[in-house]
């Protein structure tokens, strides 16, 4: 029976070699990669580099009043198409960590260089994102019916938690090419904040006059979740069905009627939240003057209003330029 | 001048063949490198199942009484050395996310391919932390001195933070083929919730009793880390420039002696922490007989408690393994 174990293991390393070529041939094509990245990052930013040339040296001929004829025209329509497609290629780059991801995670690498596995990161980060307004809707109901402490720490433990986690995904789909604006990430920063600040408000008479108002707020914005999810999940499996590119989701009409039917079904509930944001901002001042009044809800007066300010000034934004794109 | 523009443009557009070539070619690289990578592991599957069975059936000859003659003794060490190799070739394929990054990064890829990146990555989350303990331990001191509350909110926020995020790195860590035992990485998900209780630990008598000792701690355990990442980073230079294997570190003689020569330095002071940590456990027992003893105290000494005795266990552990070698 020794025989067959020997006769065994010849067998495999036969098999064995297989690996061996198999292996080398992958460290090769790897290392090949790594070179290909480098050299394509090169010629893209010559093609950059020389295009913003032509470019200037085109605004310097309008500026003297050379009059636009077709080949300019023509020159700035081809320019146009090359950027998008430069775009496209270097969206299959890996690229560096953002300050705040070397931070958290170091100097890791969280591209995602396939445009499907993009794709469905984006789709687990709305899934992630329902699943935890859910929770927190529950617990904030939970929360209006029952006066337990506990409670309240595990809702206030996992909005921290949750914020901060979101801020985290935020940047890994921004490193990928998302075009989230800096404002709704911040947003989640100061919402972690916020929750932190809960966290340690103690346990007064001004805290007891708060918090139905505050868990009326979080089962809101868990509700208000849902709908951003059906609407952002519209919105991706849209785009992909189409296949669409970077800058030019905005031209395909049918996409666009889409967009709007789902916005104004959606924006009503956004500016609720923000109105009760303004809400709770002035409640918080107002309690302010109680007399067992801690440092806690003037900061949270403060966090609030700016949230409701730029919120404000956010949406209305992105509005304007939809409308016009 | 129009004429200079087109020629330019023209010029770009020849530059442009080239990327396009490389692009293309890089394309396809990149799908071959994941095809490979599959069957890179399909074959180290193939490879460890039919081990297993050859090993397998030598135990059971081992059983039946068959002598051990050189054939089954050749056997046996070249299945180690294949063991070896396959865990080399492993360490080059992407691996899956383990559940806990599965949840806070979601699907994102962390895997690093390269031993150099590997060795970087260590040496960085090294550094990460004795940068944070060097911060913690002057919040520390400071709280020594200043009875400020902000100023200790302003510590126990950084240190579930810092936690946090070790034990997001150690994750990574994981994930990249590190031997790192669970139990540390548990030890700052605890540290974490510790931090966290302390934070809406309420401002009462107890309070006021127990934070010097707290901060004390908190300083005592950054020197101790400041002694560790010595002694990390020796570990870690030395086997970078003897290029060791994993399974091969501790036979290096040179290496061997020079880590017990840093642990018999390092230990006396982790052992000390130890003590500190059932001393804590202790005196919070004893607080939590205090008239105004809130929740908070009985639930930081049990966990107290629990980091001394899994620690004391765990490195106990981790110095027979190294005696037996
Ligand atoms: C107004 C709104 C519906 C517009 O969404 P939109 O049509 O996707 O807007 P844009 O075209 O500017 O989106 C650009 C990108 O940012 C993402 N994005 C926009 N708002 C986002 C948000 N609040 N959170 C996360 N991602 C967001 C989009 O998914 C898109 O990503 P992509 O580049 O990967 O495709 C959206 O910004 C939103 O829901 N804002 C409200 C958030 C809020 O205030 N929540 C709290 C309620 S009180
Ligand atoms: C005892 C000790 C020095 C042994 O270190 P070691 O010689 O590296 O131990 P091992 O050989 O078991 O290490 C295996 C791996 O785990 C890592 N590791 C061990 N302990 C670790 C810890 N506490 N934190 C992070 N990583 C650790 C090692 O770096 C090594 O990584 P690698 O596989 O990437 O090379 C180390 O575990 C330690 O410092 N523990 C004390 C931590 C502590 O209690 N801190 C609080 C003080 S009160």
């Amino acid at each position: 029976e020794v025989e067959e174990c020997v006769k065994e293991w010849e067998d495999l390393v036969a098999d064995y070699k297989r690996l061996e070529v198999v292996s080398k041939e992958y460290a090769t094509k790897l290392e090949e990669v790594g070179e290909l990245q480098a050299a394509c990052l090169k010629e893209i930013n010559h093609q950059k580099y020389r295009m913003s040339v032509i470019v200037s040296a085109m605004k310097r001929l309008e500026k003297k009043g050379v009059t636009k004829d077709d080949r300019i025209a023509n020159l700035e329509k081809e320019i146009m198409k090359r950027k998008a497609i430069l775009h496209e290629i270097k969206a299959t780059l890996p690229k560096q960590n953002s300050l705040y991801l070397r931070i958290i995670l170091g100097n890791v690498n969280v591209s995602i260089l396939n445009k499907n596995d993009k794709f469905k990161y984006k789709d687990e980060y709305e899934k992630f994102k329902l699943i935890l307004s859910a929770i927190a809707f529950v617990f904030a109901v939970a929360n209006l019916y029952i006066d337990f402490r506990p409670l309240q720490l595990i809702l206030l433990f996992l909005l921290v938690w949750y914020y901060c986690t979101l801020t985290i995904r935020e940047s890994i789909l921004k490193v990928n090419g998302s075009r989230i604006k800096g404002w709704w990430r911040l947003h989640h920063f100061i919402s972690t904040v916020v929750a932190g600040v809960l966290l340690i408000w103690p346990q007064n008479e001004p805290w007891n006059i708060f918090r139905h108002t505050f868990m009326w707020f979080i089962a809101y914005i868990s509700v208000v979740q849902y709908m951003q999810f059906r609407y952002q999940s519209g919105v991706l499996y849209r785009l992909k069905a189409l296949g669409a590119r970077h800058n030019m989701d905005i031209t395909i009409e049918g996409f666009h009627s889409w967009m709007w039917r789902g916005l104004s079904y959606l924006l009503p509930f956004l500016f609720g939240g923000y109105i009760f944001q303004l809400y709770i901002a002035y409640t918080l001042y107002s309690l302010s003057y109680h007399p067992d009044a801690t440092w806690q809800i003037s900061y949270l007066a403060a966090l609030f209003l700016t949230l409701h300010c730029f919120n404000m000034y956010t949406i209305l934004q992105t509005l304007r330029k939809k409308l016009q794109g």
